[in-house]
Order: structure tokens, then sequence, then C-alpha cells
């Protein structure tokens, strides 16, 4: 395994949660760019990097290299989950990319271990999986809306623990994001989705019930970041309120953590001086 | 079903396979911009309106719609099927995009009917399905290489036809394109993934071999583009030499495409105007 490198990972080391400390301000720049432009145009740049890094990775799971990428969002409603595969997970060339939305589970998936759905959406070698929510749906909502007794979504932290240990054992870095709104920033949000019909289908009902419970869910974070944030699968908490930051964080933790990859192209499984040479005389007989 | 408007698919129109006439030249424009700079120009028109169209066919997805688009690119290689998907459903949302690349076929695969495999990568509601090679590889293979009786190869053509009807009527649009290159670049392609450690994960040998049976595989896809090609899934030759004719075509197919599907944002399942007054209330409190 390859040493970390420090001096590649600055935003990683400064959103990584850390124990004890409070969450930053929803609205700040804990690191990086304080300003829109500055951050479009530093994206451009990260951009190139993480296609770059992204059709190493998917090289190397062509030539059997077991590596993938998850990338977890989490956050309240509207905190940006979508846009944010859009603005980042756009960059990159779609046939790399997994995607998976988890809505509230279905009848038929309750009847399965939490982690069953959740297993089926793993990104293959190579690949960048986007996972809009997550298995942590499982215990933030069953304890804020009291669904289940507090043993049962309590034992899930080791269980969540356990799933992410083996899927970096198996070769899949896992960043998990938890995009952090402000209650004021979410109410502008919910209210543009209400007054622009095109936005209509983004909205729910139960999305000002989920509100009305804002601090049990803050709560309900405080914990799982508390408990789930580890050495092998550490949590990030990106400030949210405003959607260029968010982006630009995104892209960067990202970026960091495919260069402490270092995915390979791999090696040819041919001889490249033959396949020349017979390149050279089928094009002699054209 | 809403009738379909000529005047905005000129290049639906222009592509389209037509009995009895030749293929174009892999070089020519036969519709649309015939320099680089001008189609490069117009792909950042394009991308906005592909973006709004999919938007809309995602929410419709969401809102309990039905329908789909599947996008099957076929050509020799190098002909630009990965090129595409990167340029082409780069341009939007990955959200909504479920790409699926078909390799030869496993022995597992193998043991089932040709389309099994096919099936279970179809596009959900809302999303845009990208098939990088597809079940017409298991026509043109077994044809060119010998694999199978003709009578066997030869039934599919009625089975792909009537399978591709099966989609359209659950409301699958499907856009096949046959990227069409000339063997003089497929050479060149060819060597420069040879002469480029960081390509040689796209090249197989497999590849040569298959070009030594281009005639046939030639011939084997005008027979395929004949007896496929129907009303309700019709076949587009895209000339692919230049890659920047080829993404402003197959970006142009496929907003031609979604905007005779006309999908349309959901009506909301909620009453907008008492949401939004149970919004005031909530700000009211924050």
């Amino acid at each position: 395994m390859k040493s970390r490198d420090h001096s590649r990972t600055p935003v990683r080391d400064a959103l990584r949660v850390a124990k004890g400390a409070a969450l930053p301000d929803p609205a700040a720049s804990p690191v990086g760019p304080g300003k829109k432009a500055k951050a479009l145009g530093e994206l451009a740049a990260i951009r190139a990097r993480l296609e770059e890094l992204q059709e190493a990775l998917y090289a190397e799971g062509v030539g059997g290299g077991r590596r993938s990428v998850l990338l977890v969002l989490q956050g309240m409603d509207t905190s940006g989950k979508g846009g944010t595969v859009r603005h980042v997970l756009g960059l990159v060339n779609p046939m790399g990319v997994h995607y998976a939305g988890f809505k509230k589970p279905t009848t038929a998936e309750r009847r399965h271990h939490f982690l069953w759905r959740v297993r089926k959406q793993l990104p293959s070698p190579g690949q960048i999986g986007a996972f809009d929510r997550s298995h942590y749906e499982d215990i933030l909502v069953p304890r804020v809306q009291r669904l289940l007794p507090a043993t049962e979504w309590r034992a899930r932290y080791a269980e969540v623990n356990a799933f992410e240990s083996e899927l970096v054992k198996a070769g899949t870095a896992v960043v998990k994001v938890f995009l952090h709104i402000s209650p004021e920033e979410q109410l502008k949000r919910l209210r543009a989705r209400l007054e622009n019909p095109a936005k209509w289908w983004k909205y729910s009902p139960d999305d000002l019930d989920a509100r009305a419970h804002w601090d049990g869910y803050q709560r309900a974070y405080a914990e799982v970041l508390r408990r789930t944030s580890t050495a092998h699968a550490p949590w990030f908490v990106v400030p949210a309120d405003r959607k260029w930051y968010r982006n630009w964080a995104v892209a960067r933790l990202l970026t960091e953590t495919l260069t402490e990859l270092g995915p390979r192209f791999p090696e040819p499984a041919f001889d490249v001086a033959d396949e020349l040479a017979k390149l050279d005389a089928v094009g002699a007989r054209t």
C-alpha cells in the first residue's frame, strides 16, 4: 500500500470530521476559494485532472484491476445531492460512473437486510459509484421517525462500519460526504421548488415533515458522523449553502482520493512490437 | 400519440438508412456542419437543449411516466462508440444515463438466450440508456466468424425486430446508430493506440483479426441495416471518420428523438398552494 501523501490531500484533511469539533458554518469556506469566480475557475482545472484519473481507474478495471471509488452523498432535502451528481460526476466519462439513488425502501426491500439493496448497487472495478442517499438513511430515518427500537438502529453503526471495512479491503475507496446546509437555505430552496412548475417533481410533502424534525436529524447526523467516521472510511463535512463551493469541494475530495489511489494504466496483455509489425503488414495490403 | 413534426427532425431524416441506397462516405457531412469549428459551436447549443429535454424525461419518470430512450451504438473497432458515450452522453446529467458495454459473451451468458443479458441492461423509465455494442453483435460475429449455422443467426433478425417492437410499445424510443469509418481511418486509430501506452488498454489483438474480415463485416452490417431498420426502430448511419461530426450528429439524433418524444414535467401529486402556505407557516417559526 502507498503511504499517504499529505501534501496532496489538503481538502480531505480540512473537511474530515474531527472528534469533538463543531460542524462548520454551512456558508463557510474552511479551505479553498471564498469567491464563486475563483471556485469555477479552479473547477475547470480539476476537471482535466479528474478525467485523467478516472480514465486510468477505468483502464485499470478493464485490465483486471479490482479498485473502485464510492462517493456516498448524504444531507437534508435540498442539500444538493442531485446537483453534486450533475455538476461533479458530470465532469467525467459516464462510462465509468454508476449512479444509485436510494428512496424510501419498498415492501420487498424491507423484507431483506438493510444492506441488501445497497450491495446490489456497488461500483464495479474501475467505476466511480455515486450513492444519492445510502445505507445511512437506515439509521437516520428509523431513529428520527421512531420506526424501530433504539437497540435496532444503534446496532447498525457496527454493521455499517464492518460493511465499509469489507469494501475498503476489496479495493473500494469510500468517500462519505455530508452536505451541510442551514435551515434558512433549505427554506429558500423549498420555496424555489414550489414556485417553479419545472421543479415540482423534486418536491414532496414529506420534505416538510422531515424539516419539522430538523433538530432531530441534526442530532442523528452528529452521532452518525461520530460513530462511523473511521480511518478506512472517514466522513467529510462540506458546507453546502453555496452550490459553487459544494461542487468545488466534492470535486477536490474525489480528485485527492483518486490521486492517493494512484490508478495505473494496465500493462498490455500482448507484445506491442509484434502488433505494430502486424499492423504495418496489414496497412501495406490495404 | 403525437404526430411527427418533420421540420424538427432533419438529421434523423438525412441519416436514416434508406432502402437500396449506398452508405455515405465516412468522411462526409450529409447534413449539418462541414467544418469542425461550426460543429463544436453548434454542440454547445445542442447541449443546453439536450439537458432540458433529459431533465424533463427524468422528471416524467419520477412522476410515474414509463418512457425512456435507448441509444444503440454499433461500428467496427475504433469507430468511436466509447468516444460518443464520453462526448455526447457526457453532456447530460449522469443521474439519468445508464451505460452498458457488451463484450464477448461469457460462458454463463452463452447458456442463456442472446437477449437475456441485453434485457437486464435496458434503461429504466426516465433514463437514457447507451449500449456500447449490443444484441447486433449476436448476428454480426457468428456470421463473420462462422460460429453458428446461417439458419441460426438469420433467425435472429426477426427476434431482434420483435424485441425492439416490444421495447417501443413499452415506451422506449430506440435510436440505432452505425458509426461508419473507413479502413484507412481505422488503421490510423489502431496505430495511435499501439503507440501510446495510455491507450494500450483499448487495444486487443482481436481487433486485427476482425480487421482481416473487414469486407465480411461490411456485408454483415449492410444486411443488418437492411433487415432491421424498421419504422419503429430505424437505423441511422453516421459518418465517423471525423470525431467532431460524429459527436454533432449523434447529439442531434438524440435531441430530435427527445423533442419528438416531448417529455413533460409531471403534474404535482400535492396541492401547491397548500404546501406554500405550510412553508410560510414553517418559515415564520424559524
